[in-house]
């Protein structure tokens, strides 16, 4: 497996293009298309929120119930949430308009939205905007490029990724385009993320691999423990590769396995650590516990607690918080038989062992607090189990960021 | 039932002090007593945090399992949580101190601590403090404010409350000092909250009530969904009233069930409003749920999500914050079919209905949510139970005072 350039068009036969509709800002990118020059099997994972965006519904049913997909077609500025009927109808309107210009049934055409919920789409700048993602559409990387910005909210920078594995002999590619920086936490494939590849693996493979990667990747990382209302990770294959078809529970599975694997975290860690205003990455990893879920459950609640995330922003080594939250987070331990530690500036300080602080050096735990990327360790010391978590600092710009959105 | 001046030093018999003991910070107030001059029967309830502070520790055992309790030691500053069995040896000298000044066993003497995780008690001033504290009480109104000022942290203001009924033809009064501003989180009675009456009841029936209303008040508060490893809750009942016993199922237990709701409640608002750099008490009343625990499971969502505190400190009406907080609480919901409104300087506006943002007037929105008091209202409309939740906004004060909060 290897790293490459490049984003969604990475993959053979896949198309891209980010333009400006004008859906809700001038002069900026809003939306995107991704497109296959062959049709996909799509696997997707969306949101648990019980209000489930239109185009969450829309993408859901097609990725259930339609034989095969072929292009997506995204906007920002209005997340189409909150929106009834009409906010479906909506979607659906999007997917005609692109089918009828690419020359696909509408259902082969899934939509995503991100932005503010409630008000409803421009349909007249969202139709201009279908017509001109096909003129524009192309399978460059400037073109994926294009279109990871324009699926941007308040997201810093844009975040593709792209890998090359080899399947029987054959080169295989997958790349992905993700946006999310606000109204992040652990419940479904976190935001929006797009992902294709050109390897032949059918609808079912797919969907297994995904739903489970999911668990360690997008399900592990919160910005601000609000799940959205929107969160869509999508991924398509075209199988333009012409691989031997990849089946489960051979090497070659577990190759493209590792391959999905390394997009989904890659592009998970990059949202956790772009979250709105935050200066840092947080990373916490919880091992020897009992069970993988108590894992999970142990390393969300550490990355997720507001005191927590406000010590890391004032480089202060509060490892009271990091104690305290795993102690509220609903998984049993034994905190007189456990250990937590900082790692970072290639350092490790033990800071709480066994009941009691350690005389651990202040001046290195600030130190290791100031990196860009910070990461705590805690062992439960119960067992074998690991699982790691992302999140970030609370800054006085997250409060700007959402104290005032809308305006 | 009529509110009145004074808090833990109102019922008969019941003395309190606050002194400067120089725990962590000079010139400021920082150990209390209250002492009862006739020994108490006592309920409380704890954090349910798996990690238990010292002094939780302490006090469960002693509301368990003595025959009677009659004083409290609290220090803030250091929490004495994360400190092991020697943070517990703490606890048990500290009361035997407080025993042998005040000639009580040590299983008399319940004790409290609040402030920095991980650091030891300094015992010898702790010891110091005692003495002052035996040498200062007193059963006088300012000598109960002075143990108010006394637990506070990082609480911009004391809150103590007092309440009188009549129970049998005998008034009974109920008074309280509580404190709590940050590491808030519905998940027990939270933070510190002590609660005095005269009233004749036995423990059995004061338990029953204590644990019920637990229920309605403290575990609907959240500041930042952190739920501290020292929260604690003590009713103390000195009988020194006179009034017939209160029995279970009678209209006199009514009678003291609503006085010691309105002191519960009246503190958890006050704890809530009084968050760590909130400008602003948030109250969220849900209404038509289908059962009474969904009620407090949607409720409590909407004042603990980190973008709609952010939305109101912003006086910025995002109701999709609201609408999307509902959807990911874990209880279920049809989103067509619900309404949300605001509520506040005399106006209540209708934002959300039926699946539709509704026309309302921004400015009057805005209106609403500069208030220091801003309720927001949800109907379900699947059945009649109600439940309200409080919480406050979050303020890059809230950030400040919780990114440099050790130093």
């Amino acid at each position: 497996m290897r790293i490459i350039e490049g984003g969604v068009t990475a993959p053979i036969g896949f198309e891209a293009a980010g333009i400006e509709a004008g859906i809700k800002y001038k002069n900026r990118k809003d939306m995107a298309i991704i497109y296959s020059q062959a049709p996909c099997v799509a696997a997707g994972t969306f949101t648990r929120n019980v209000v489930k965006a239109a185009p969450v519904q829309w993408d859901r049913r097609l990725v259930e119930q339609s034989s095969f997909v072929q292009a997506v077609i995204v906007n920002t500025g209005i997340a189409n949430a909150g929106t009834g009927s009409e906010g479906l109808r909506c979607c659906e309107e999007t997917a005609e308009e692109a089918g009828r210009l690419l020359g696909l049934p509408k259902d082969a055409v899934l939509v995503g939205s991100t932005g503010v919920i409630g008000p409803l789409l421009p349909m007249d700048r969202i139709r201009a905007g279908v017509a001109a993602l096909v003129q524009a559409k192309a399978h460059t990387p400037e073109a994926g490029t294009n279109a990871a910005k324009a699926i941007m909210t308040t997201d810093t920078v844009h975040k593709e990724f792209a890998v090359q594995t080899e399947i029987g002999g054959v080169t295989v590619t997958i790349g992905a385009i993700s946006k999310g920086s606000g109204m992040i936490h652990p419940n479904m494939g976190t935001m929006l993320s797009y992902v294709c590849t050109d390897a032949v693996i059918s609808k079912e493979t797919l969907t297994a691999l995904v739903k489970a990667d999911v668990e360690d990747t997008f399900n592990m990382i919160s910005v601000d423990g609000d799940t959205s209302t929107n969160d869509t990770l999508l991924v398509l294959a075209n199988g333009m590769a012409g691989n031997p078809e990849i089946l489960p529970g051979t090497p070659e599975c577990e190759a493209f396995r590792q391959a999905l694997h390394l997009v989904n975290e890659t592009q998970a860690k990059r949202l956790a650590g772009d979250g709105e205003g935050a200066t840092a990455l947080v990373e916490c990893v919880v091992c020897g516990a009992d069970t993988k879920s108590n894992a999970r459950i142990l390393a969300r609640s550490v990355i997720s607690s507001s005191l927590n995330k406000a010590a890391v922003f004032g480089h202060d080594a509060n490892w009271g918080r990091i104690l305290c939250a795993l102690g509220y987070s609903g998984a049993d331990f034994d905190p007189e038989h456990m250990e937590i530690s900082y790692e970072g500036a290639g350092k490790s300080i033990l800071l709480y062992k066994d009941g009691l602080g350690t005389d651990y050096d202040e001046a290195e735990a600030t130190e290791i607090l100031s990196q860009p990327e910070v990461r705590i360790l805690a062992d439960m010391k119960m067992g074998s189990e690991t699982a790691t978590a992302w999140g970030c600092d609370l800054t006085y710009d997250y409060v700007k960021i959402n104290g005032d959105y809308r305006t």
